[in-house]
């Protein structure tokens, strides 16, 4: 137990109960929508954050690097989705944890990959990317391609086609509740399409996965799918708020900040969290609910100050700013902020652990996490 | 020895010998201008690299971080500058070096900061920083409070004051070489003036330190000046091409990357290195020499393949555009490519070492870098 003036700046702070609540709020949606869960690890990389997402136990989760893959093996996990396109040199590292009995499944979208999982040792369990309108990996549920993958997969004594999944990730262009219910309609119909036609050729889908945070959350139904993987849902951020998956109160994780210049000439105040810190990710521009490099909270009470937001960054810089003039005697040089970010998966990463606020508002407990590839 | 092809992407290459031209064209530039060099280590972060900035020795060095400089003590370096205005919390972790005899000079520009440090047991020695028209942080030189804070730190038997520091850091915004030569002026009047305002006043002034990679290649004359810090020379990035503080075959830190997805319908290839791999710094956008999120090179031979860049990136992709038909052929999945990227400080935190590239192409060595705070 420490209290937060002890951490040193910037620093990754989670809300225990936020986070659990997230977490709860995802299971049920999971279970009110009849798919399992398999929850992304890209954002949060944390044992301890999987098992709350969990309830309290090691389920099936979903990871973005090999090297997510291996940290959360060598924690006892051992049912895992790499839910990036595989390349022919990332196979012996995924059939090391194969092989010594974790599932760790692949995803391919070509049939040169194919081919080469196909060729590999393995064992490997497979799935073929389906193409949902997001327009980035994968292919579309019509294309032949699908078959001549599913084929060069099945002949392959070391290879299971498990079946397809498709990630709903223009969902985030949404500009509504009824856009997203759409692109998650679209991306249940796509995953399902896909599935029924490799099943019409007599070969197997028993998964069919879909996933992004705002189509979990807004989904009118998900008949035909079997699992879903939402991730940043755990944390949440400013982009999750604006796109309604979350309300601003329910992001559990900010950076803590201290203040470290006044610039009263120009109503600016700095803190120690710039582009590192905080991340450059500036996908609220443009957008009704623009958030700058994210919004200033009072760091006891995690309520936002005033108008008070990060309207620029250098690598350790954050220049804060309001449309009023700012309150420089309640942040003094030294004052400690919290900073709701943009995008928590890109802010994150730039630390090696959480610190966990208890309701106390005191730091009840460090959670690593893992990084890189 | 090991060839790219063991390399699991995405990773951080270094040319070598391109990394000791930068450093020895900086060195003799430092020379000529007749001033100290200060090499900033926020970007390279690296005990290797730090010394290939001295040519083969720990000379003295800037940091961003009190991570960096428990990093570089520990491996040795005695005369560090941490050139973040400091607050209260730091001083403890500051003084652990001071007090083992390491030089962790600090900065203000308040005259809280600076009573605060020298009410701190430290030893600290301590500059003032001075604001030479970037309006980031620090005080006018005709301010006042330079004299103010002057005085508190000198009233200390545990300060010492040192000088004054600023950084230009505009340069990166002017239009051309005339214009970084105006802001390398600005900077240079700026920090001598403040030097004179406290020797004016009887008030010692030994350093009178400048910096930014801009300025620091294309100043006239350093006249007054002790110092300069610049930083991203050593590495290099399309933002520093596109101001012209170096070529673009200048630039020694690329990101290896595979060909993980073809879209021949849309004109794109999907790389397995998106917005964590490259970061999401886009600071090219809006000027003549926007780079997307990065060039796109051959693996082998370092050239750029046609026009081709990475247009958009999410998490773990980056999507690959050309104004011509992509050449499909050359960049199978499972093909390497070298990105350049437009922001190596951003981009190189994300990496937990460099993979160094000899002459013969060939991985000579791993090189590991410090992250974090």
């Amino acid at each position: 137990m420490s209290s937060l003036k002890q951490v040193q700046t910037p620093a990754l702070l989670l809300d225990r109960a936020c986070l659990e609540a997230n977490a709860a709020r995802m299971r049920q949606r999971a279970e009110q929508l009849g798919v399992k869960l398999r929850p992304h690890m890209k954002t949060a990389k944390c044992d301890e954050i999987a098992r709350v997402a969990h309830g309290g136990v090691q389920g099936p989760i979903t990871v973005a690097t090999i090297n997510e893959a291996e940290f959360f093996f060598a924690q006892g996990y051992q049912d895992m989705l790499y839910a990036v396109c595989v390349v022919p040199q990332k196979l012996d590292r995924i059939a090391a944890i194969t092989t010594q009995g974790g599932r760790l499944s692949v995803i391919v979208d070509s049939i040169t990959a194919a081919r080469a999982v196909a060729a590999h040792q393995g064992p490997h369990t497979v799935l073929i990317e389906i193409d949902c309108g997001e327009n980035r990996t994968g292919i579309r549920p019509d294309d032949p391609a699908l078959l001549d993958i599913a084929k060069a997969l099945t002949a392959s004594p070391s290879c299971t086609l498990l079946g397809v999944l498709t990630h709903g990730g223009h969902s985030y262009s949404a500009q509504d509740i009824p856009g997203i219910v759409q692109v998650a309609e679209a991306e249940r119909m796509a995953a399902v399409q896909a599935a029924q036609i490799l099943r019409e050729a007599e070969l197997s889908c028993e998964v069919v996965s879909v996933g992004s945070t705002p189509t979990a959350m807004h989904a009118a139904h998900l008949e035909g799918v079997t699992e879903m993987r939402p991730g940043v849902y755990l944390l949440g951020d400013l982009f999750q708020a604006g796109v309604k998956s979350c309300g601003s109160d329910q992001i559990a994780a900010t950076v803590l900040a201290s203040v470290i210049s006044h610039r009263r000439d120009s109503n600016r105040l700095v803190v120690d969290a710039g582009g590192l810190a905080l991340s450059k990710d500036r996908s609220t521009a443009g957008r009704p609910f623009d958030s700058g490099y994210g919004w200033v909270l009072d760091a006891k009470t995690g309520l936002r100050i005033g108008d008070l937001q990060v309207r620029s960054v250098h690598q350790e810089h954050g220049e804060v700013t309001s449309e009023r003039p700012l309150p420089w005697d309640r942040l003094p040089i030294g004052a400690l902020v919290r900073i709701q970010p943009n995008h928590i998966c890109m802010t994150a990463a730039m630390y090696d652990r959480y610190h966990v606020i208890g309701s106390d508002g005191q730091v009840e407990a460090t959670w690593p996490r893992t990084n890189g590839w």
